[in-house]
């Protein structure tokens, strides 16, 4: 079990005052998977650095679709659960817990005073925007112009290497919700893929069969 | 004509020295219209502030597709000009002048200097970022959940309001630049929507023959 002042990436760089300010403020908290942390800006629950677990950041349609825009993993950072205290920020990401998590939580006021007096703090929080801008402008070239079997052949091998499996317990609904298209899409690629052989499919699971043709599709 | 110093929106906030560095360092540079200011991160070459004209940001696939990120206009800022002060930014962003432009350039190094000493300029850049992150957080809910007619109505009237005409003067090649898709596309679609008498077509113009029902359809 990792401390805070271990996995809090700039520590280091605050002054004295700085780090008894956050660590008089985190607090921790446990969130069991599947739970739904965020589902407008408005929540604002704060920074989150994550301990355990991992989260998803998607976006919903006004119909209620959706799309992943990308995931966390331990010792990453939330931004966008304080998106509050970012005016610019005009859209809402909707947070799950997609694994059971340990998270500590910075109150959203308390990372704002420390952005506006320490240039550190704000400087390694345009490094956490330019990342994630990163991921998103990579969703943007993909959904542009990468064909569905491609994304959808990405999608199996990273999941499966996210579940540490090559057999892998998910619903043609909820890959459909991740790609943000229709479960009908999903599972006529997937039974393509069967007849190709590079999966197999069963009821609640899909098994990679052919994982060096799925990695020469993805490409 | 407006001066660098009227125009910078954190000039007021800097200190003495701060602002004596950059009216050292900042040039002014005249671009015609159409000029490829970047085609690549490895340009970077500095911030860009517009005093007159308008930018516009796009990617481009492998095989040469494009996409309109955003445009840039008076008084506006360009940060992806510099993003080789900004590591985490892993995209290649291409900047062209869409009007004859008037630009105030502030040289990368000298403006991560300050961004490194200055809790203001880092926190200003914080808020660039975020807006810019919000337009194409925009685009990633326009490409994956609006159908074409939509975008594409969306599409005409702004640029109606950019030149102030109903009037474009615009090849169904570059709207298909601009939105991602095949000049095929935007052609059948337009078709379309004068058969609807929406707009009306000519060679190398199009014209908007009923605002208010594109502007029902782009919503």
């Amino acid at each position: 079990m990792h401390s805070f002042e271990n996995t809090f990436p700039i520590w280091e760089k605050l002054t004295g005052a700085q780090r008894e300010a956050l660590t008089r403020h985190v607090t921790k908290r446990i969130v069991p998977k599947g739970t739904l942390l965020q589902s407008s800006a408005q929540d604002c629950m704060g920074l989150l650095l994550i301990s355990q677990g991992q989260l998803r950041l998607f976006l919903v349609s006004e119909e209620g679709k959706e799309v992943t825009l990308y995931r966390l993993f331990e010792r990453d950072i939330c931004l966008f659960s304080a998106s509050c205290m970012m005016p610019d920020i005009q859209f809402d990401i909707h947070i799950e817990a997609e694994k059971d998590c340990e998270l500590w939580v910075i109150p959203t006021n308390v990372y704002k005073r420390l952005m506006e007096e320490s240039a550190v703090a704000a400087n390694y929080t345009n490094q956490l925007m330019a990342s994630r801008f990163s991921e998103v402008m990579w969703l943007v070239e993909q959904v542009m112009w990468k064909s569905f079997d491609k994304r959808l052949a990405g999608f199996l091998l990273e999941e499966s290497v996210l579940d540490d499996s090559e057999v892998l317990q998910i619903t043609h609904e909820k890959i459909a919700a991740h790609l943000g298209t229709a479960r009908e899409v999903v599972t006529r690629m997937l039974r393509y893929f069967q007849s190709e052989g590079l999966v197999e499919l069963a009821r609640g699971s899909i098994t990679l069969t052919d994982r060096k043709r799925l990695e020469v599709l993805a490409e």
